[in-house]
């Protein structure tokens, strides 16, 4: 057989057959039990935390990933923010009638790659295949549990006003990658999605004293995270256009097709708000790093300021807004 | 706005209305926090168990439960079985685009209405929006964190020749009320599906030495339980078709299209393998509940036996075979 069928999700033989010779066979490890209804998981000392993410994208397979490994760092990265050492996770898989077997192989070679990576193990799984047209390829879900790091609490409420605000890398390479990659536009370009672990740029700032607060810039992209932490904390946003790092191509790409690259999806970026006595040395932390080479102190928060402004390159001022209309579905 | 549109997905203003209306207001609970990347979980004695189950049922509402309770139910189980308590879900939705919020709605509070009755809190979430066309109405993911229950170690590999095998009620009552509520058939009947939480049925059982394992049987039904016994353990099995608790109509509606109830999904109901010295005290264990008042001892592993044999009504013996094709998609 070459496709998925509908008896590969009847709880039967080729059930069976798909379960041990894909997602076991690339995913086993010790915790992983395909023949129970629950996994064990090992003692985990210290503080649980626990994050879910649905995966969605189109296409499956994009410049710098495919749904395999973004299933893997989209959960990872949310529980790195949050200050915790992600460790196991579970993996439900709702596949379309039809999937090409070796695309779904190559899509779980590239979650077992990057489970290794992150460090973490897929405890437990399931399988769905719903009929042709009823789905789209194929949907992951990942819920992870990670241990937080002892003694660190990130949260918007430790935002204070002056407290600086960096950017880890370019910002909208992964949503101007999957428009690419969708070919609807009829434009090339080399451009790669960034979507990877954020657990070492994490990592990195862990046991600074002044680090208020984390969060990956992932659907709604840079500015939406600006617009949480303004409607958290009340606090007006300053950032700086020529600060923010965005790729020439990714530019020229959202020239021509009208987006906005502060509002596009980034998978492996992470947003910092620190002490700004410490901003210096958060920003060398990440430099020091091959994901953090571009990192960038971008603003600040204000409380003079009611909103969150953009300074643009010319000495204007531009408000960003919250998004409202989608730009672009289904971008992870 | 009546009807789920892309922007419900898109990480801007409408997902945040859609969280806080709906997904917030009904589930939640002091662990939630639908501005977090992650949950923090309370501190948890004793070994965690972790389970998963995506679902896809179509219809999403239908006699007896609707795809939010069985959402719940279905994980819920997975842990009780398997000997736990569950405690936290995370919730993973990927909804359609021009899905009747009200219908939402009535599923995500039937959702609550079955996280209350079990005793467990949603503890993170996620929404994605897929284009019209690319999903199918909603499909949730739910992974649980139970604690096991001190001393407990349920599996197959404690499962002997001469073991009883006990079903807690009807089977295939679910797989029949979700055939029905499709109307594809042209047939209508009371049949009401069976999806509920097993974890009292699991609890009376679970301080009785000579529990060896316990099992759900939902997609492929008893059968497809028995087989997965039956591979574990090499053992054969017996058992009896009188003793087979299968509601008349549930028989009625088989016997016209051709489907066989012991294939048929359940979601509320538990196989059982016990000491055969325990097996009364089980039984009657289970008859005392409202849920297990139609509880049958049904068979017994036989080491003289190379199959999964049904002694039939009239006394002769019919192999039941692994499931190949499936009888019914989405039927969880």
């Amino acid at each position: 057989m070459t496709h998925i069928t509908l008896a590969h999700g009847n709880g039967g033989h080729y059930m069976r057959q798909l379960i041990e010779e894909i997602f076991a066979a690339k995913l086993g490890n010790s915790v992983l039990d395909a023949s129970a209804d629950a996994a064990t998981l090992p003692a985990l000392e210290g503080e649980l935390l626990m994050s879910v993410d649905g995966f969605t994208v189109k296409p499956l397979e994009f410049p710098g990933g495919n749904i395999g490994s973004l299933s893997i760092h989209g959960t990872v990265n949310d529980l790195s923010v949050c200050g915790a050492i992600p460790r196991f996770l579970s993996l439900s898989a709702i596949i379309e009638e039809g999937l090409e077997l070796e695309l779904l192989e190559r899509v779980i070679s590239s979650m077992a790659d990057a489970a290794k990576e992150a460090g973490v193990e897929i405890a437990c799984g399931d399988t769905k295949v719903v009929p042709k047209g009823e789905g789209s390829g194929v949907f992951f879900t990942t819920t992870g549990i990670g241990v937080r790091q002892p003694g660190l609490s990130l949260n918007m409420s430790n935002i204070k006003a002056g407290d600086a605000i960096l950017v880890s890398g370019s910002v909208g390479d992964h949503g101007t990658a999957i428009m690419l990659a969708r070919e609807q536009f009829g434009l090339k370009g080399d451009i790669q999605s960034d979507a990877a672990s954020v657990l070492p740029l994490c990592q990195a700032l862990f046991d600074l004293p002044g680090l208020r607060f984390m969060r990956d810039p992932t659907r709604g992209g840079l500015a939406t995270v600006l617009h949480e932490i303004h409607q958290s904390t009340a606090l007006g946003i300053r950032v700086k256009q020529t600060q923010i790092p965005v790729r020439d191509p990714v530019t020229s790409v959202c020239e021509i097709l009208g987006y906005d690259p502060m509002y596009l999806a980034c998978e492996g970026r992470v947003v910092a708000v620190v002490d700004p006595a410490e901003s210096q040395q958060a920003l060398e932390r990440w430099r020091q790093l091959p994901q953090g080479k571009e990192a960038q102190v971008i603003g600040h928060l204000d409380s003079k300021t009611a909103r969150v402004v953009l300074e643009t390159e010319i000495g204007g001022e531009r408000m960003l807004e919250e998004l409202e209309d989608d730009p672009l579905p289904r971008i992870c």
